[in-house]
């Protein structure tokens, strides 16, 4: 909004200062301070709200030491976290941004089916929630939006560099302002993998084998690609968010390297200089993922142990599925397995524990367990590790992850 | 070591693969690893061995809640923080470079007075361990010893751009490859200040009152400042090394800001495009700090709360000094305030209480304090927080603060 003001001020009156709108890392920069002001003045006042409305989270008993006092924790706390990402977002982003339109779209879509969960398990005492199938349908359905929009919107491109010897070459050197960026755009199913020649993959080489003609075909493979990385991350989110901070640290960490790479990506100079697929328009990400990293460090104050606030399902489903749709849009998606290992671990630890208990009930009549409790941190608590400890080390993982991420990108 | 053993093993031999060693950035990640290797590992057994050593702190009963649990939780762990410093910089670093020989010297000279400090107060039972004089004395003349070399060493140099329109750049335009980087070598006392145009400050400009060849008397106010300032960043170390993770967390976070700053200083093209001062040789600290962010991490690692081993002096003053030293050699030094802002609030605490409750006691009869107690932590633990939670907020702060310092370079 802001943005639309002051380009109208600038141009309508010519105010001086006004043009400052511009610049990406100035509006940026206001992103973070006002989430960061939003999730801590608007965070206290919201606790003490949800504290005299007894909003509190009916906690499973898990025998877990320390755990009962968590009894009475107000829940919900995301709602901090969605409105300390959508206000500056909407006061400081270009709202036309087909990017920044996706991600206000999630923020929103998953917050809600976040919040009807949590409303459910605390006003209607349920302590269920919603039903686990409509949870998924409901990421599915957003996979499927945020897929067919990658796949066929038309603003919605690369630009690749064009080979110094090829014919199109010679076009853009002779019609375009420098040889040294010399780049086409095209629409592509490319992604960024780590390893390889240039760190590129194009999804639709999957379906080669079709023959002529298999490129157009490609959505075939990229959709359920993209509805399975959304419903992954969001659920990875979801299981992580057991111990205070955790999931919002975790998030944080997350959120900061993507904001990295985002930058980087819609920067000409740094994507050609570090070789990372250059993406127009990208760059406006860096405001979103500004007011994401605001958001959750406000609300880590809060939710640092011992926890005055818990984020609820309105918070972890939906920061997991921004944190999948974020990584999907600047084509680092399967970076994610790396960048997110933490919410990978956390999710095999549930898969491998209930497949193998199924599994061994089924052969010998009696379930084994591998680790003493899932998801995996508290497993570590049953090992008598402290939880706070538990936390800070598997935040220090997340952050050597974080940098492993990044420096995977420039081995080559 | 490694770099001049693969240099010679590519130039004599041609080894494939050894030219790697010449890329920064794989020694720089070599360093990390390396370094978080030693301290998770050698932390885990120097930490049984300190505990059947009984080499534990003698806490002050402060009378604060969970404090008497600390007692018997082994000191000297800085040992393991100084080890896993230098391995990998011996490693991976060329050890020729004079920034490097500077940062050595700093963490062997401070590791050593802290060592010495610690092992009073642990084996000679002497509370008060090494007399506050005897320190202070050496980080005098650390300060003195590393102003004399940033000074007078022929080998550090900054690059300055050269005005397109002086002489000297005709002259560069003419031999020199490429007008898009025409710098000059020049030994200089300049710095750099957040706020002002190129960001840049020459402390020669404090003593222009002098007159005409004032330029040759800059050391005598370039050396006291370099004094102050490593006396103040590692005393400032020191006081705030006095919750789990404290001192430690704040540290890596302050590490990882300078390498980042280090890196960009020395890296031409990004120097350039950033309007940052670039200092030729420079780059080779990333391997230094690279170390230095592994180490904290890794020893943070025992040290969270609860911690399982105390950094102590041979730590605390040590890390302050690197962080003083290293940032005065990336001339980043007056930014100081900003970036370490915990350790500025903590000695300020210290300071402002003992000041005023000496002058109310002269005026007065009784002293009257403004803090709860000081250093500022504790006033926190006083007022009733929790540890854990003074800890994540005091580093959260200090997050904001890194984030701040890398803002104000780009707001001119």
């Amino acid at each position: 909004m802001f943005y639309y003001l002051f380009k109208y001020l600038d141009s309508a009156f010519n105010l001086p200062g006004a043009g400052v709108f511009e610049y990406l890392s100035f509006r940026a920069a206001l992103a973070v301070i006002t989430s960061l002001i939003i999730s801590l003045f608007f965070g206290r006042r919201w606790i003490s709200f949800l504290n005299r409305k007894q909003v509190g989270e009916t906690i499973r008993d898990l025998g877990l030491e320390g755990q009962l006092e968590k009894q009475g924790t107000p829940t919900m706390g995301g709602l901090i976290i969605l409105t300390s990402i959508l206000v500056p977002v909407i006061l400081f982003a270009k709202l036309i941004n087909i990017y920044i339109i996706l991600m206000i779209f999630t923020t929103v879509w998953l917050g809600s089916i976040g919040f009807l969960d949590d409303y459910i398990k605390v006003f209607k005492k349920n302590k269920k929630g919603l039903s686990g199938k409509y949870k998924v349908t409901g990421q599915v359905i957003l996979g499927l939006i945020v897929g067919l929009v990658m796949y066929f919107n038309s603003d919605i491109i690369v630009r690749e560099k064009v080979q110094p010897d090829s014919q199109i070459y010679t076009e853009i050197e002779q019609t375009g302002p420098s040889s040294k960026f010399a780049y086409q755009q095209v629409r592509s199913t490319k992604t960024t993998i780590p390893f390889v020649k240039n760190n590129e993959f194009d999804y639709s080489s999957l379906i080669k084998w079709i023959g002529d003609g298999y490129e157009s075909w490609a959505f075939l493979v990229f959709i359920p690609i993209v509805i399975f990385i959304i419903v992954a991350v969001s659920n990875g989110a979801n299981l992580t968010d057991g111990m205070d901070g955790l999931a919002t640290g975790t998030s944080a960490v997350i959120g900061l390297t993507l904001g990295l790479l985002a930058w980087v990506s819609g920067n000409i100079i740094f994507a050609d200089y570090l070789n990372i697929m250059y993406l127009p328009n990208a760059g406006e990400l860096t405001i979103f993922i500004s007011a994401f990293v605001g958001a959750t460090v406000g609300f880590l104050w809060y939710n640092t142990y011992p926890a005055q606030v818990f984020m609820g399902d309105t918070g972890s489903l939906s920061i997991g599925g921004i944190i999948a749709v974020f990584a999907i849009i600047i084509r680092k998606e399967l970076l994610i397995p790396i960048l997110c290992g933490i919410f990978l671990a956390e999710s095999l630890s549930v898969i491998i524990q209930v497949t193998y208990f199924k599994h061994t009930k089924k052969k010998y009549g009696e379930g084994i367990r591998i680790f003493k409790m899932s998801p995996l941190h508290h497993h570590f608590q049953k090992l008598g590790y402290p939880e706070p400890k538990i936390v800070q080390r598997f935040l220090i993982v997340g952050i050597f992850l974080a940098v492993l991420t990044i420096i995977t990108l420039k081995l080559r």
